[in-house]
């Protein structure tokens, strides 16, 4: 990835190349394995990369919050908002409106949250039930769907079937056993739904670490959301190359010292993630071996073996967790062939309501 | 802290009243201890916050960024950028403009980045020299202080004196030996300083955990930063009581399982900081032995002993980190005996540059 001179650091930049490799992959991958693709916007937030995911083929956009579907609504007709939404008279207002705009269709995992989605959304309102698949963060045990999809229709909401996010595909090696996972947990909730009378036209799963081992008919749609950058724990997991990243935060050497670099981007800019498998707080493509051993806001620590980069020189870092270093920015830097060609802004940048 | 009610979640809350005990037991910690308050306005980016610790007595404002400091010129007048900048023409640009509006000075760790600042900004410009007290990110050691600041005045800056960050006082026990490390090193640089013909008038230091700390005469200036709000970190470490916290995240309940909760507010509102030595990600003030044992994007993972809170109810977590909380926030709510009163604009959100 090659930096463009002169850059106000620090900086997201992203290489078109790049991004438009990876939507291209994943869009012929969902097509050679029979599902179909509802990318996740939170990782992008931008309104340029929705709408390239669209024109690549993608059935509408998945996101996470009723912020971000009104944002993206400009750009999608189809909307799934990935989420066990909470319902009240305010919320409810917000997706009514929504649903005015787009075809909407959300998340549910309890017979309450149903309730309170009919009573302020109103009825006929599409939903899927979220299923536990081994991440165990939301949703309910494949089994027990048929109990909240009961609920749902019982309360007047259209159940169109059932989504997991098989987010234990983000470890070491986890990528294949999520995939059966997800696929085992979505066949079970299917069968949970049909004995208590409803179909599950939508089995919606995929993250990108697992979206390779999908076997074939166990997932009609797929959600993947940070394959179109990649990030610093796609790169550890195997799931991408490093040279298929497509974003990295550009610092400034400001600092030298013994096998050490201090750059001028933090935590404000990587973000903060760090899973416990991890090197460091990012990776450093122009020199592998060094390790971002330590963030503060404005500084990244790197140890550094070698020659060290002058001080003032520009130095890129891919953050480990792309979706909340965007997140942190007002705007992506686009370039071609090392040149800033456009800017993007991130207009669901903090859209968390 | 009391939470208003119909709040739409998630959401940062302030409690005005916290705040104020906050602003004013600092200002009379530092006039009993013999030292100018300039806080660091990184925690709160807020002007109203700014304006409010001039107006309790603080001699000017420390910011971490030059675009910082461009936002907060608007209600301050002596503005020192705590970082050891690196200028090139365009950023040189830049302070030369906030010169001609504020009294400022900038940090500077390397004869390379003296003269930087000397060709991009011009003489004159007030520079502090930047030492390693024992946090080992930026800084020279004390006894190169002399060499730096000689060749800052070499190349026509206006030596002013030194600072440290003892960030190593975040850890368990360790602020009153980081307020030692601090004298120490701040006593041995301005000996260096000394050697070579030059006065440290300002010796700046100073963070929360420490500042309690400092013994008389050591410190002419500090800098603490998150005292205004307090967050889980301080609250582990003994540097502030939980009733003394003045903001948290408060978000909904939106599923429940076995001793588990999950609320909307994940690592987009709270920040993904998580030191080694801290219980979770985050404190939670109406169960403190809840533990947010993990967080997703949108998605905080609480380990609930007890009687769970129902579905759809807010509940509030306490950042472990309010300055990258702050930061993913575009306003504080404002509250009185849990009523919104006023909402502040985060003014220099995102302002890294």
């Amino acid at each position: 990835m090659l930096l463009p001179d002169g850059l106000r650091t620090p900086a997201l930049v992203v290489d078109l190349d790049r991004l438009e490799v990876n939507l291209a992959r994943m869009a012929a991958g969902a097509a050679a394995g029979g599902f179909a693709l509802r990318p996740h916007a939170k990782t992008h937030k931008c309104l340029q990369v929705g709408s390239r995911q669209l024109a690549a083929g993608a059935v509408g956009l998945t996101v996470a919050t009723v912020a971000e579907a009104e944002v993206f609504a400009e750009i999608c007709d189809d909307l799934f908002i990935a989420y066990p939404l909470w319902a009240d008279a305010a919320r409810g207002a917000r997706l009514r409106a929504l649903r005015d705009r787009v075809r909407l269709s959300v998340g549910v995992d309890s017979a309450d949250g149903a309730a309170a989605l009919a009573r302020h959304v109103g009825p006929g309102l599409d939903v899927l039930v979220e299923i536990d698949s081994g991440h165990h963060r939301t949703g309910v045990a494949p089994e027990q769907a048929g109990e909240v999809a009961a609920a749902a229709a019982r309360a007047g909401l259209a159940v169109r079937g059932v989504f997991t996010f098989p987010g234990h595909s983000y470890a070491p090696g986890a990528g294949a056993p999520a995939a059966h996972d997800e696929a085992h947990a979505l066949a079970a909730a299917a069968a949970a739904l049909h004995a208590v009378g409803l179909d599950a036209l939508i089995r919606s799963g995929g993250s990108t670490p697992s979206i390779g081992h999908i076997a074939a008919g166990t997932v009609t749609e797929a959600r993947p959301g940070v394959y179109v950058f990649g990030d610093a724990q796609q790169i550890e997991l195997g799931a991408m190359g490093a040279d298929q990243v497509a974003l990295a935060a550009v610092g400034t050497v400001v600092h030298r010292g013994p096998e050490k670099v201090v750059l001028d981007a933090g935590s404000k800019v990587l973000g903060a993630d760090r899973p416990a498998w991890a090197a460091g707080f990012g990776y450093v493509p122009a020199h592998p071996e060094a390790r971002v051993i330590a963030l503060a806001e404005h500084h990244a620590t790197l140890r550094w073996p070698g020659e060290l980069p002058s001080l003032g020189s520009p130095l890129a870092v891919v953050p480990n967790h792309v979706c909340n270093a965007v997140n942190l920015a007002d705007e992506l830097l686009l370039t071609r062939a090392g040149r800033v060609i456009e800017v993007w802004p991130v207009a669901a940048r903090g859209a968390n309501t």
